[in-house]
């Protein structure tokens, strides 16, 4: 890939054509060597994000960016500021895909900061703050069944235990692919937090939208206003009673799977209704199925388990919604004589974005001509860690169709470009 | 076997105590030839129904009473009336069971009407008209996919493209194993009609209950009104779109299971209603599935199958329910933003029980001080087959824990001796 990098001038100014120019070549780049099928697969901690990386910074370092990685083996590409031991701007996403998966989530904002970082360096400024672009690794689930690995190292967020997960197909645990990559999985597995409490000032993500809301709407950009969290079941079992399908009256029967409607018709009903007083909230019965071992198109159904998601920005709408959601469960066991098993929930909580930031983005928007809209970010992102670990965050989404983790995402490039301007401004007078 | 069968003493009177230990003694030999696992298996047109038919053969032989079998190799045992040429009650019911099913399902029938003219023989009593207890084959669908065989060739009512369907789990033909055991599959396959237009003058079936209501309410026996018929799809398909679960907002969701529990709860809530109406109905959707290869906790459900049954005593409630159905998937999907592909539907109509046998089985019951009850019959039995051939056909019903098809199926002797002392007086004076 070198020669290809070396095909850059490294002294013009990055006017707008350089930069559409520049966009183009990288995505492409990174598509063609990480192709996989109809799609492309840059694993978590593997050889194929660890390339993306090595790609990025070899751009970087032409470019006379001051380029390491961290004890995360996060990549860091760094722009020196004005007073460099005043807290930094971080600019970060990821580079690791899900297998398959579509070219831009992540990319495009480990993309977006490095045309920023070189933008600036190419016109000789020194913004106010030091910039750091980072590609974090690890925000895919994908590979080891947990999100956020890079950024969660970071803040002493991953413990010993999660160093052992699986790979999803391959004989090997998370650590063993760490220390291949070159992080220090010793001071990782001790929960040592591997930044300073006053070493990043805030942390801006550029990211594609990953539902179809700026499609539906007409939005080129948009500023998130928080990260939904959820509180997750993974199996709930509606166990009722089988029996012959025609010789069990309606009031002797406990029929599962009309128990099951029954309860997730009341769950649409409570949303819908929750939805019209403006409360934020999605639900989701992903994955629904009778027991294939004895389950007949002639034979009342006994059991039948869902999982079951519920996301919001507020925590208090989560905790609220759970609870009705339990209470119409115990109603539908009473009235139809069947029982729900619950398993362990899980709950992750909402990440707010920060007000400052927002004002400060959206005003960056008006500036540029640009529609100035917020949005809520149904999916997860690092931007939630770094919040969470109490940095001002805040993140650009751009308009993509077709949704992300498939190969036909589809993000225009003038999009994307739209969204990089926003964070290069937003980044030169920052409201710290 | 034999040498267990020449235990029984032939002359004496067949009282109720000799009845009750001749019942006992059978059903313990059934099952004791035809033990598998936990329960018990007679394959249709298989050894285990054919050793079964043997054993009540010789039963028969040994009392005196003439034993053939018919063109479909169907075992007819008979006693001949005081006018042999006037068209005979046929007792009838089944010895295949399905596998590792119960004892009583189907067995139970022909050994009441063994008990019935044993005990006339005895008594030295000839009926009035010719009675025939007939063991028919392969009622169970479970081993090749169809069922009411025996009774079905009886009427010209299999094709040679039935011949053709394999066993369950062995690499032969349901011809094959009709030939082995005698039946004239020329005839059969020709669609041949092997009784006579007025051979048969009434067809009386006792059968276990395959459902609870008798249990709950306390009946020994019941006297069936009519065998349900069915409206049936195997699989009806909701298609909406797939989308992240937490990125999509709810006005851009087209979410197959929400979709479904919407529908289901719809049907389910019709049901209700009309059989507060009076209506007879039940409704089923056994089975149901969200699509395995590419469902997830955290991704909308982009497609959903399902299978529906109802099943009535009133081919007008059927239809009308039906149409119903049919107009509420496209309420939904006009609202939702899914469509509902049906595969194709098949109808197995009602069979209505005759009313003057029902009358005279209810007077029966009533001059043995038993409850007069009717029950409707979810199950299918060959008494629709003869019913809609245009045969008098009833049914009488005894009450049985468990339901059936499995091997916790559990009839007391002492309810079976009623059914089969009701029997026993029905025939003695048949309203024919």
């Amino acid at each position: 890939m070198n020669t290809r990098v070396q095909e850059f001038p490294t002294k013009r100014p990055l006017d707008a054509k350089a930069r559409k120019a520049l966009a183009i070549r990288i995505f492409d780049d990174l598509r063609e060597m990480s192709k996989d099928g109809p799609g492309i697969s840059r694993a978590t901690y593997g050889p194929g994000e660890t390339a993306a990386m090595e790609y990025c910074a070899a751009i970087a370092e032409e470019e006379g960016l001051a380029v390491h990685y961290d004890a995360a083996a996060n990549l860091v590409i760094e722009l020196t500021g004005k007073d460099p031991a005043a807290p930094c701007i971080v600019c970060g996403s990821h580079l690791d895909s899900v297998p398959q998966g579509g070219n831009y989530d992540g990319a495009a904002g480990v993309v977006a900061g490095l045309l920023a970082v070189i933008r600036m360096k190419r016109a000789g400024l020194v913004p106010e703050r030091t910039i750091r672009v980072m590609a974090l690794r690890g925000e895919e689930s994908a590979w080891f069944g947990l999100c956020y690995l890079g950024s969660s190292a970071l803040f002493g967020g991953l413990a010993a235990d999660d160093l052992e997960r699986p790979h999803r197909s391959e004989n090997r645990k998370l650590g063993a692919y760490m220390e291949e990559a070159g992080a220090d999985i010793e001071r990782i597995s001790g929960g040592e937090r591997l930044v300073a409490e006053d070493e990043i000032g805030a942390y801006l993500e550029l990211h594609i939208e990953q539902g179809p809301v700026m499609v539906a709407r007409d939005f080129p950009v948009a500023i998130v206003t928080g990260l939904r969290g959820n509180i997750r079941h993974g199996e709930i079992r509606c166990v009722g009673e089988a029996g012959h399908a025609g010789a069990v009256p309606r009031w002797l029967r406990h029929d599962a799977v009309l128990a099951t409607a029954n309860l997730l018709g009341r769950y649409d009903e409570h949303w819908r209704v929750l939805q019209e007083r403006g409360l934020d909230l999605v639900l989701t019965a992903g994955m629904l199925n009778t027991n294939s071992a004895d389950h007949a198109m002639s034979r009342i159904p006994g059991e039948c388990t869902f999982s079951l998601e519920i996301r919001s920005q507020s925590i208090e709408t989560l905790e609220i919604f759970y609870q009705l959601m339990r209470s119409e469960a115990d109603a539908v066991c009473r009235e139809r004589g069947v029982t729900f098993e619950f398993d362990r929930r899980s709950l992750t909580p909402p990440a707010v974005m920060d007000k400052s930031w927002i004002d400060h983005l959206l005003a960056t928007c008006e500036k540029l001509s640009l529609p100035a809209e917020t949005i809520p970010s149904g999916a997860g992102h690092d931007a939630a860690v770094f919040a969470n670990a109490g940095i001002p965050s805040a993140m650009i989404f751009v308009r993509n169709d077709h949704g992300s983790h498939n190969p036909l995402e589809a993000m225009e490039i003038d999009d994307f470009l739209c969204g990089a301007d926003v964070l290069y401004e937003a980044i030169q007078n920052p409201p710290l």
